[in-house]
This record gives structure tokens, sequence and C-alpha cells, in this order.
């Protein structure tokens, strides 16, 4: 029997994953980063098809990583993990460096960046796993602390998107309560759910500066539900 | 250019994956654990070619994975990453539940457990990524958080084991810093290192029932280096 609910207890980080060039770059929000093997360093990436990023990184064949602090802006969060970049530039304001490969590399907010050559591709059916070789690495801001999926969750009370290795189709958790009376308000940008069952202000007294801690969105984008 | 220690920013939880049968059943301490696609659900876990474990797993295709959480003892890291099972039972004395497919789960110090069935295996060097599709999964101990790698090492002060992917050979390591005089003392049964520049009390002041937080080794099995 599978519990759906015990797959959160899994610790992830999350990372911005861009390839491209100068001319065209993008990226998304990836939780699945991770090294494989210390000689060589090689670290594997798990990428949607779907991403508009997954088709750079085949075209390109390297890849950056920017390890997300817990302070990272929520827009980061909303143009790189709930946008797509077919239809506008993810890094237009953001600072960029450009990496030995040429691969861009977003600064902002960031810990850490890894750069990487894909020297291995994997199909595992709805993503790719890409194996890259470490070419390049660096610290960049130490008064922040990397985020973890679970902070994003708990803290941020953000939510997988549906492209991510770990999205959780709520039907499937285990659940014999009884749905409370109260309201669920759902952002019409990310998808976001503030559910006053579990939030300590109820949607309505949020004050009318309020923006959705995920996407940035503001309190009008949401639709009751 | 690559500073390693921008590697230590990626954040993993604190795993034992498991496998065999009633008969032979043995594990290791694993960091890389991820899921990679939610539908079906796969997991990917990364195994050291030289790991007793990673033979089982290439016999039977089946594996287990318990999420280890922060009070976790230290014997479990002592048997279960610095020493083989090839000469003697891991398993022996802990809670052990056979899954649907045989696998030995460990019940021991977890928030949870998935077992997963081998779908897909990916040489990747010095390790093999095994992709197993979810067969079953739990939740167990609510009481206590999952560990991540972090407080492992910040809060347990672990060291990886030679044998993982993310083991920093520490001559790689940045530093200009010169070397301090003051002791550095290592536990002969898991290379933990007691380093008096870095902690708070000097080894020689610690009482004489201390253990290596690490393996549980006693404070005479330091040397000093």
């Amino acid at each position: 029997m599978i519990n759906f609910e015990a797959l959160s207890t899994i610790s992830y980080g999350l990372f911005l994953v861009c390839s491209g060039d100068e001319n065209k770059g993008n990226g998304y929000v990836a939780n699945t980063v991770f090294q494989v093997t210390a000689e060589p360093a090689k670290f594997a990436i798990c990428c949607n098809k779907d991403n508009y990023t997954c088709d750079i990184i085949q075209e390109k064949a390297y890849f950056s990583v920017s390890v997300l602090h817990q302070n990272t802006a929520a827009e980061i969060y909303g143009n790189f993990g709930y946008r797509t970049g077919k239809d506008f530039n993810k890094l237009d304001g953001l600072d960029i460096k450009y990496g030995i490969s040429g691969v861009p590399i977003v600064l902002n907010d960031s810990v850490a960046y890894l750069e990487c050559k894909v020297v291995q591709q994997v199909d595992v059916g709805t993503h790719i796993l890409f194996i890259g070789e470490l070419m390049g690495a660096q610290l960049l801001d130490e008064g922040n602390e990397p985020i973890t999926y679970a902070y994003y969750r708990e803290i941020k009370k953000g939510l997988a998107p549906k492209n991510a290795p770990t999205y959780i189709d709520k039907s499937k958790l285990d659940s014999t309560e009884k749905p409370k009376k109260a309201s669920i308000y759902k952002c019409v940008v990310c998808g976001h759910i503030y559910d006053d069952n579990i939030e300590d202000i109820p949607f309505r007294d949020l004050p009318d500066d309020w923006v959705c801690p995920i996407c940035g969105a503001e309190k009008e984008d949401f639709n009751k539900i």
C-alpha cells in the first residue's frame, strides 16, 4: 500500500537549473539536483520533458545550477516555477554570469552555483535525468541558508508545480478527516492554495497589499474554490 | 574554477537503503534518494559499486528506503555507514519488516519507508543509479523530523564515508588559512575527525564516557593525528 504523504519526508533543496547562451537562455525551479559521483564530481538533475529548458539542455549539453536560499524572492519561484520561458525571457533584469561554457548562471538569491557539462542522459518516463560533470562551482552569499523543500512547503507554504517529479495529486492522499467549513482560495497564477483551515489569519482579513508567497500575484488574483 | 565547498550547499536527506530477503539482507546509509517522476512514482538511488548492497540490489531488483530522523542512534550510522555487511549481519537486532517483494525494511529511527522495484539501472562511473518504481510507502514515527545531511554535518558533526557520492577529499578544499596549533583526533572505527580548532570543548576535556557521535566508538578509539 502506498501512503503518498510518506513521500514528503524525502529531503531536497531548491535550485534554478538554467541552460542556453548569451542570446537565448532559460531555466526552471528544480528540487532534484544531487551529486552522483565524487571522482570525478558529477551531478544529476531531473527535468520534465515538457519544460522548455529540457530542449535547451539537450541542444547545448551544458547546464548551471543556482542553489536558492531561504529568502529567495517570490518572483523567482513565480517566473521560474510556474511560467514557461517560451514566450518571455525569464533572465531579463536578473544578475547573470556566463560560465566557462557560455551557459547563463543566475546569481540572485543563491548561496552557490555549479556549472556542468552533460555526459549522459537517461529517459525515465515523463522526465530526463541529465548527468553532468562539474566544470565550475563557487560560493556566493554566505549570509543566507540554502532553502530546503521542507522549508518552502512549511514556512513559505509553497506547492510543487505539476511538472515537478514530486507533484502530488491531492486526490491520492490518505485522509479520513471530513472537510471543515472554512474557505479555501486558489491563486490563478501559480495554483497556490490559501486554506483558512490551516492558516492563522482568514484570507479575507489579509491586508490588501498581501501577495501570493509563491509567485507574487496580488490578493485579487485568488479565487475562492 | 571549482570551489568544492560550494558542493556542500546542496541539500539531502539521510536514508538506509536495504535489499535482500529473509535469509540475507544488507543496507547502507545513503544521501542520494530522490523522486524522479510522479506518474508513476519512481525514485532514484545512487549506490557505490563497492557497496555489498549494490550486488544484492542487482541480484534481487528490489530495494527499500528508510527515511532516518534527527535522533537516529549513532550505531545506525556506524554499522550502516562505515562497516561492510560482508562479514556480519547489519540487520541483526533491528526492527525489520519484510515488504511485498520480501525486501527487508528497517523500521528503527525512521519517519517513513518506501519499497521499490528496480526498473532501470544506469552506470555513472564509480556508482550505479538504480531507478525504482514505488510499490509501497508508509509513515512511521511522526514525532520526529527527517534528518538532513546539513543537520548531520553541523549538529551531529558527521562526515561522508569514502564511498559516498559527496565524499570530499579535504586536500581539495580552498584554504588560505594557516593551520592552527591545536590537536586533531581521528576515530579509528569510522574516521570521524574531532578538531579542537572548531569544537567548543578540547578533546582531552571530554568526559570518559563520551562516544563518537557518528559510530558510537569510545573516546579511547580516537588517535591524535
